[in-house]
């Protein structure tokens, strides 16, 4: 049981280190964005935080984006007391891989936030209400993508000066952002890290994706997505997210971590519906998300991730030839949902169009999530990554 | 689109070759059946097939059990114009790696069996009627395990005066079955072949299982199981073959015989609930699987693969000191349902006990699947296997 609390942390929020950075969830306000798809939403709300201090030439920025079930808060606590600091802690603080004493790094909530009901977590998606009719959009919402996160971002970058990015880094979706800055932006970024990422979808990827999404549908209460006055498709979203880590996760680790099989349990013999303690352990950890998750925005989550192809108006390998920045991609060598493969097409696209592109495999019993709980592995390469120079 | 219409093939039915065997489907009727759980199940009715002739000895005969979808059509063909041969009939025939000119090859439909609406399958499970009720059994269906198969299995060898197996062979859930057979009833089996195969289902199996499940119990026109008498819950059923037929897939397959992601297609763009349309294909194969399955028998044929220890009544370690069968397992070496590790535990287990076990990986670009329509690559192996002397 000891192992399944843990594993909660791990998917929540995240890793101990000492004397953790108190931070503060800020707020960002668009009073009109329009869509890649050329939809226009009022009054785009994100959360944002930020990690260590602007320099005067603003040319000390990392931009961190996020991956699909988390949220602008990679490091540091709000609070002395809290539980535990922002995922990506590990290597975010002063005299860290990500060193705040250097750089100052920003960390943007991304539109149709997973958590939206969560009390830091300021999003933009169907359960906002539209200002012209009142009610939340629900499906009117557009349709978003990682491009659409990427230009919120670029947004805020303006409106604070910042016209350059020293690097931008992500995990999992927020590799699909980390990639996409650089193929859009390309005379603002030098330096890009895919941490257990990928270039496009492929159709495996996205096929795959499209399992998250049936059982929201399959609930009754999902009504289309029309249930925020009603009863929410909480069975549904249940199934989503445990689906989800398990996709996110090793056999190995889901071994150490859960009741293992013999003896033969009399409960699940005896009827079919009754679940093996095995599977009832692993539910659990969804029962608990399921409070703070939005049906509707898991499957914009989806859109978003399975239109993905970076750069977006041409084939990967023609998209990395405009690519100013230099290139690290991490991924896990076990990962199950992002196998390796993935990032290896986008590394070796760079390669092909001439750029600066490296590669290393990640280690660990957890599969994908070895690149947000086991990332300090790459602590050292991630420091002198961003401590290289580029050309100017 | 060609290639689409040549995994239907392969999902359902399989390879091609010349002047295939002319099989029919016979029955097999247990007035009475006990479950390992001790319930009573009344009037029994299994499908068989069989290919090769029994001699006299009654010693030559290659018990095939069969996988989660499939049947007892292993080989041959019900009539010459048919599209195509039963599953392994590039391993089964005249001179072929299991002789029938040589061995007298049976195979027996499953309780529960997945295609129970399917013209050539004979079985029993939630969608036959109660003797007692006249309705059919839904949930009243008591849970059955790989035991009940096997002993379903045994009891028609019972009948036709087969006490011993020269082997047992089976792909999947088919070699959930060999291996039971050959702990249940050691004294029974000569040799045992696993093919993409486990000893014992794991923390990790059984919860990849379980969503399997899920969607069917998201559907409200499942209503409890009691959907006979109304509308089956397609949806919940169709979601449920879509995701496993992605987990038996490799992502080499799936990539290969899906339309392309770039470019960004409009659709999906414009309205959250357009799908892609590498999406629409895959899902166009479960479309047409959906008609001849039943929801229910879903659920039982997930409860069995879950309950799964070789042995059943001690752990596999100690289960496998009971086995006198030379073993042999071939799991799939980029499998990710059941990964090749799984095989490999039971495998090991066995060499531990003292026993003569072999194991050896098959390739393709198939995953689990390599198993089923790559399986040929082994075919010499089997042979040789099949050949070899066992103590006596």
């Amino acid at each position: 049981m000891r192992v399944l609390v843990s594993l909660w942390f791990i998917l929540i929020c995240l890793p101990a280190s000492a004397e953790p950075l108190l931070v503060d969830k800020q707020h960002f306000t668009l009073e009109s964005f329009t869509t890649f798809s050329g939809q226009t939403i009022k009054n785009v709300q994100v959360g944002w935080e930020s990690y260590g201090k602007l320099n005067d030439d603003k040319n000390n920025v990392i931009l961190v984006t996020h991956y699909f079930s988390g949220n602008s808060h990679a490091a540091g606590k709000y609070h002395p007391d809290d539980e535990e600091p922002g995922y990506w802690d590990a290597i975010i603080g002063p005299g860290k891989a990500i060193d705040t004493n250097k750089y100052y790094v920003l960390s943007v909530d991304t539109l149709v936030n997973l958590n939206v009901h969560h009390p830091k977590v300021i999003t933009t998606g169907p359960a906002t209400i539209n200002p012209d009719t009142g009610k939340p959009y629900g499906l009117d919402f557009p349709v978003v993508t990682i491009r659409d996160f990427v230009n919120v971002q670029k947004a805020l970058l303006d409106s604070l000066g910042i016209a350059k990015l020293h690097a931008v880094i992500g995990p999992s979706m927020g590799s699909l952002q980390a990639l996409d800055w650089a193929t859009a932006y390309p005379e603002r970024v030098e330096r890009m890290i895919s941490v257990i990422g990928m270039g496009e979808t492929d159709a495996w990827s996205m096929n795959r994706l499209e399992h998250w999404a049936n059982p929201i549908r399959l609930d009754p209460n999902w009504n289309n997505g029309d249930y925020y006055a009603k009863v929410p498709p909480k069975e549904g979203l249940h199934d989503a997210l445990t689906l989800i880590t398990q996709d996110a996760l090793h056999p190995q680790f889901i071994n150490a971590m859960l009741p293992q099989h013999f003896p033969i349990e009399e409960s699940p013999l005896a009827h079919i519906n009754n679940k093996h303690s095995s599977v009832k352990a692993f539910e659990a950890l969804s029962a608990k998300r399921v409070n703070t998750a939005d049906a509707n925005h898991l499957l914009y989550l989806v859109k978003a991730s399975q239109l993905f192809v970076a750069g977006f108006d041409k084939p990967l390998e023609q998209a990395m030839q405009t690519v100013q920045a230099k290139a690290l991609f991490l991924p896990a060598a076990n990962d199950l949902i992002l196998p390796p493969y993935l990032a290896n097409e986008a590394h070796q696209a760079l390669l092909n169009a001439g750029k600066s592109s490296d590669y290393e495999e990640l280690s660990g019993d957890m599969g994908h999530l070895n690149g947000i709980r086991y990332v300090q592995q790459a602590g050292e390469r991630i420091a002198s990554f961003l401590a290289e120079p580029v050309n100017h």
